[in-house]
């Protein structure tokens, strides 16, 4: 199945492993749930996980994506206690999880003649953060669309640095969440200069 | 405070009055708070809701506004009784509520060149179902951006026939929000002849 890549959308960031329920606390609920073999189940119910922003056609490198006649929504979920942690704190607690769900644009539908409405799933990423996890902190997970769980991306793509050098808050493009920005802001947690990067 | 309206953008559909609470039993969270004026409370928390879809820009009537370079985002919400609810049944329960949030599309910030991400906070909208309601099952509301809650949109106002004409199901506009239609489809809950309907 197609599956696209953080490279171009570089919307979230995340990393992997186990460390809840030591100690006889319970995992808060939309934890990543990570197999054997190192890949991270698809949580079932992320589309009832806090929704933070959508793009179309959002582009970073090339400028192609945004003058094709094809460009792609892009929805972004976090973690309902990862969502409520940084409406306190501003940061993101440990194991938060983001998916990022790509899905077609559509113009002539039902009623609709103009502007864009969103079509069937194209691609869904993940952004998981584990400070225990290694080779580091945040990995990003590519799905498979007939798949429960999905592969990390290696640790050369693109997406890494891109959110390590650009993301505002930890890894992650919190400069695009309109909702959370201003909690940054006011808790102080944006990187310097970071509001100010180019392309 | 601007205020857009549903007329244009009549993605949603609902009414008003209280209800729950007679016998004992507690209202699920998320139901509409009824003022003694007829008015509906704005829930403080309606981004924590289940989000639906996004459009860009849509249009289903004149087609000028999906020509101008400043289209709009619009983000729809709904209950989380309200959607489990749906997801069992293919309908909409009574005390149902939706938020339309609409926001501005920016495309030069940060290292973003191309496409739309979302800006500020345009408009407010919602709508409520409530079978005891009068004169009708389902209210559209429209919150000013300074003020807590929402006041209903005349009955004369156009997204009342758009929705009861082009609604998928029940005054919805579930043709527009792709993990709901596959529901309806198969609980056979969608008008028949809906989704062929045209501008």
């Amino acid at each position: 199945m197609k599956s696209a890549s953080w490279i171009g959308i570089c919307l979230l960031a995340f990393s992997a492993s186990p460390g809840w329920g030591a100690g006889g606390e319970s995992a808060p609920s939309g934890n990543p749930q990570f197999t054997a073999n190192g890949q991270v189940a698809l949580p079932p119910d992320y589309r009832e996980w806090v929704y933070l922003s959508s793009g179309l056609g959002m582009t970073y490198g090339s400028a192609t994506a945004s003058r094709s006649d094809h460009q792609s929504f892009d929805n972004v979920f976090v973690s309902r206690h990862a969502y409520q942690t940084f409406q306190k704190t501003g940061t993101w607690p440990d194991k938060t999880m983001f998916i990022l769900e790509v899905r077609s644009s559509r113009t002539n539908g039902s009623i609709n003649h103009g502007g864009h409405y969103q079509g069937g799933v194209a691609a869904i990423e993940g952004e998981v953060k584990d400070e225990a996890g290694s080779p580091g902190k945040w990995t990003f997970f590519s799905f498979d669309l007939d798949k429960a769980s999905g592969t990390p991306f290696p640790r050369t793509a693109a997406c890494y640095s891109c959110h390590a050098h650009h993301g505002a808050v930890d890894n992650t493009f919190v400069q695009f969440y309109p909702t959370l920005l201003p909690v940054a802001l006011k808790k102080g947690t944006v990187k310097p200069g970071a509001l100010a990067d180019k392309p």
